[in-house]
């Protein structure tokens, strides 16, 4: 067995093969804790990880696997997937913990990884679910088992032990069972999980550890897909992504997590195989999910019922699902795609995610999440209610969003800048330093911005070694203008395929400034969003606004008073990212529907604030709207009548 | 034992204490075949119970209760309620066979009793999966076992067997039965069952025998209801009515089904008893209901996850779960409300649910059922996905609609008039005759309309007594205008509370006419109906329109084509009620969010026809949408932007 732990580099995410752009070493970024990002990293670092950990640690997850070796004699209970929340903390824990500082936090996991170990069988076999079952075996409950969900989960979370060189053990309970999995899940046994999860797990841990039986797995798992072998269930052949084959795929669909886990691993298949068949399957159900299935804050699932897509352009606002978890896939497909081709779009996604579906699930304490994202909330809920969550829950009985929050915010730095053969990128401003090595040339970026307050970024460039290289800096997509200073020199500068590319010798130590222009976005729906016509939503740079009933003193955003309000004006955000606006109202409508009534404002001034989506409801429980109606779409023109 | 089959008389629900308004008995009123009402009262006839017996008998409805005598080998299968569908099913083919005409559906009705009969425990107890299990006994799950639910339903069937004098052993069975269940769940057995039902069916079985006991349980049931016994399982208490005593609430919540169901028992129980207070809480309930929580259709319930009414205008035409059963719910709601009061609103609902939420529900064969019955289905359908129907569909996993269906319309004439001290009411005009009894003086009605085509109902009044007495007829809430000749004479009628009220002596025979008139009318919803803001809906008389993909000839009712359309003019009417319609457009937007888009019609009319919403869906699957967005929704004024 090679000792995994040598296997040391980069963060999530690593291709053997040449890719566009390149992953950074995962020591590489060093975010300051006064940056949006490294504050929110190190809220994860000293309150979400511990607080994972308590809740792992006295809940079912621990005694699920600790009745295997008799520490326990509690019977099985809750989901059968719990053993993933350990193995999604266990990453967290790798991630966070890379530099060895956190010496408790580290024992806490060491502690876990041994129940895990002490859990398994003697072929390295571990899933407490099945274990805990006499009349069931292994690989026979496809749809709904989770088995290969929670191996893959096992794997990542080996994949970050081995490249961060911690829990070495880890490393030894993934592979022995990925050994076991490759070896039994091969020839006649066409096991096919109902969650897909593993496919990038696997090509993960191949690329740690070389092993092509893992790596052929994975793709054995995306070649039986699609068949109809998981039975149709209650939801649908598509609620498991099992209707079509991957490669044949056009529409994003079904179960919204597992679409875009299984688009995860579509791409790192593709990425290890040379496939392009199968990239380009992955970017069409892209595009469709992209162009016809997203919130505006980047969420994913308008369904409640089966956690799914839902039609093209069926986006409601109050009862999105919008599950965390989606939003935390999303960027990391999204990743993978910039990887895999370089193409600023999927930045920009990355971005609308990170700023607003993903940062609204952790309260400001870090230890309060929501599962679901919804972009309005009405009036009258106490905030308990997790089908229509109108405030942060400490916990879940389906605990999948908060580890796995807490993995991906620990590597958070990951995701940020990356380097290719003519230079490097800076796709995500922050506050941090960033250690490159440019084929051979060692490169250290010091960044400070105002993002997402302000769009002034600086980079201090600093190299001794005297050659041309291109920095690219990201230009969202919603920025309409630019300006570029390099040590105070204003540069004419015109993005090229969506970055600022300055290509130059930076020897010595040179101050790049970069400003994106950041003025109030009204945002309007595709006029096929129904459940949005008439309004707008307000962004300013990556961040998108809410209107918390909070913030409008007498009024209510719900009643008659502002409901239907006239957008007056807009102004400049305060420090904290909140923005007054003057809104027009009240109005009034009385009965629930009618033929000749209007409902019109009587033209009088409420002064409200709204707050960035992603901080809503860290004041108790109110309602709260996204998208805000317009004075237009209540003078609807009923047209002539008989 | 009394011989229930001797206690002929009224439809479903008749107050043994004094009404405002008295039901009928279930053999005065006859319907033509020719119209709207008797139409489809033939179609269930000869179509619907028929196909709805051929399923009964030959799938797991009928080998669960089979088992128990031993005539079937097969394991208990499918939902635990499989029972109410039977008994459902035999309730419908004794309202239809009252008059003994159809042989052939009372033998094989009689077949069923015999089975269930068979069926049954020494003391009268049957419930099929209760039975079917060893491990669990009677009474043990009050959240799902459904056990009093299915109890009821046969109460209901023994019920219309009594008063029909037909299925004398059903009678049997039913009060069996209740006398065990009056026994055992009395005194510390404080079962409460998760789905509210039987409260109205022993109401009903009291009126029939006159069991104090029976109405004693119901009240019981009521009594015991809104402390979270049920416990408070993943739909919170709410969603089986346990979470506030029924007397004290104030809001409509929860699975639409057991609230409306609960809210007929309420009343039932409220009039035998004379419980004002308990009356007043149900009209509280209503008005909460139908003022914010009640689809353009007369349809409730707006979640499909939990089949729950949801917050107030909460009212998404897409994801409507508008459930058969939950309108049929209303209807018989409103009908008991109207019986109490003599007030019309509750009339109106019961037109409103009949010509849209009801009728909707069943195809122009009779054979094919919407259970959930969206205001919106978009294209991409192709007619099988129960979760987003684009079709009717044959039969259901979970089968309760089609056979409350047929109940229903088998007893739909009993639903249509009534008496008072004062005279008789017609509360909807239909083609057919009554042979009222007024205190003692016969009168014949017989009607003629072209309602829903047209607004004129001619009413041919006979008596041979001489006595001024009322006949009031009801002016719908959405009639502004009426004209009233009687003998071709014009008269001054103003309405009366809702009622055109004509005072007179109708000694002879003499030809009364209304006519109401009947524009189309553009609906607009409150404007805290986020869902469809901008939008109007066009209805006329009682009819909802549609737009159906079918009838937009090239163009696309969800492309761009004419999504945003704006409605230019709106024709009469064809003979089959369809609706010509001129639309403009195309409206093209390309990006799902956009800051400077406008969509906007190009100009061009597009000609098309709208369909009633309830014959939507008979030429195979299409999109369809209700609510039909307008120009000014999309010309959003996006305010000042700094």
């Amino acid at each position: 067995m090679v000792p995994m732990w040598t296997a040391r580099g980069t963060g999530p995410v690593a291709p053997t093969v040449a890719t566009p752009l390149r992953p950074v070493d995962h020591a590489a970024v060093r975010l300051s804790t006064t940056g949006w990002h490294g504050s929110w990293q190190e809220r994860n670092r000293s309150a979400t990880i511990p607080h994972v950990l308590d809740h792992l640690e006295n809940g079912e997850a621990w005694t699920n696997l600790a009745r295997l070796s008799g520490r326990s004699a509690a019977p099985f209970r809750g989901m059968v997937f719990t053993d993933s929340d350990v193995y999604k903390a266990l990453e967290a824990v790798a991630w966070s913990c890379a530099d060895q500082s956190d010496v408790a936090e580290l024992s806490r996991a060491q502690a876990l990884v041994e129940l895990v170990a002490a859990a398994r069988e003697d072929d390295g076999y571990v899933n407490s679910a099945v274990q805990a079952r006499s009349d069931r075996g292994r690989w026979s409950d496809a749809q709904w088992g989770h088995e290969l969900y929670c191996a893959g989960h096992l794997f990542q979370a080996a994949v970050a032990a081995a490249r961060c060189g911690v829990l070495a053990e880890l490393v030894t309970v993934g592979t022995d069972f990925a050994d076991t999995a490759a070896r039994e899940l091969s020839g006649a046994n066409e096991y096919l999980d109902g969650h897909p999860q593993v496919e990038m797990a696997l090509v993960e841990l191949y690329r740690v550890t070389g092993e092509q039986r893992y790596l052929e797995l994975a793709r054995r798992q995306l070649d039986l897909r699609g068949y109809g072998r998981l039975g149709p269930d209650r939801f649908g052949s598509q609620y498991f992504l099992d209707h079509v084959p991957p490669r044949e795929a056009r529409e994003a669909t079904g179960h919204a997590v597992r679409q875009l886990y299984l688009l995860c691993g579509m791409v790192d298949v593709a990425v290890e195989t040379g496939d392009a068949a199968l990239l380009a399957a992955a970017d069409r159900v892209w595009t469709d999910l992209f162009a016809t299935k997203t919130y505006v804050t980047g969420a994913h699932g308008s369904r409640h019922r089966d956690e799914a897509i839902g039609d093209p352009y069926e986006l409601p606002p109050d009862r999105a699902y919008a599950e965390t978890c989606a939003a935390i896939a999303s960027f990391q497909l999204n990743w993978r795609l910039l990887l895999a081709t370089g193409e600023r779009r999927f930045a920009d996604e990355m971005e609308v995610a990170l700023f607003n579906a993903i940062a609204v699930a952790t309260s400001d304490t870090g230890t309060r999440f929501f599962y679901s994202n919804p972009l309005q909330v009405r009036s009258g809920h106490d905030g308990s209610n997790e089908d229509a969550p109108s405030g942060r829950l400490e916990w879940f009985t389906c605990a999948c969003c908060p580890p796995n929050l807490a993995r991906l915010v620990a590597s958070l730095h990951d995701y940020l800048i990356t380097t290719s053969a003519t230079g490097a990128q800076i796709h995500h401003p922050f506050d941090g330093t960033a250690q490159l090595d440019l084929a051979g040339m060692p490169v250290t970026l010091e960044l400070s911005t105002t993002y997402p307050a302000g769009g002034i970024t600086r980079a201090a460039v600093s190299t001794g070694v005297t050659r041309d290289w291109e920095l690219a800096v990201r230009v969202p997509a919603w920025c309409a203008a630019t300006r570029v200073r390099v040590d105070g020199e204003l540069l004419e500068v015109t993005p090229s395929e969506g970055y600022l590319r300055i290509v130059r010798s930076w020897h010595g130590t040179h101050e790049l400034e970069i400003e994106f222009e950041m003025p109030v976005r009204c945002i309007s729906a595709h006029h096929r969003v129904d459940a949005v016509r008439g309004c707008v939503a307000l962004a300013r740079g990556p961040v998108v606004y809410a209107l918390e009933q909070t913030d409008v003193g007498e009024a209510d955003i719900e009643s008659p008073d502002i409901e239907d309000l006239e957008l007056l004006s807009v102004g400049p955000p305060s420090a904290d990212l909140h923005l007054p606006v003057t809104l027009a109202g009240p109005v009034r409508s009385a009965r629930l529907y009618a033929t000749e009534e209007r409902a019109a404002s009587d033209g009088t001034e409420i002064h409200a604030s709204l707050v960035p989506y992603y901080s809503w409801g860290n004041r108790g429980p109110a309602a709260m709207r996204v998208w805000l109606p317009t004075a237009g779409s209540r003078h609807a023109d009923h047209g002539r009548t008989p």
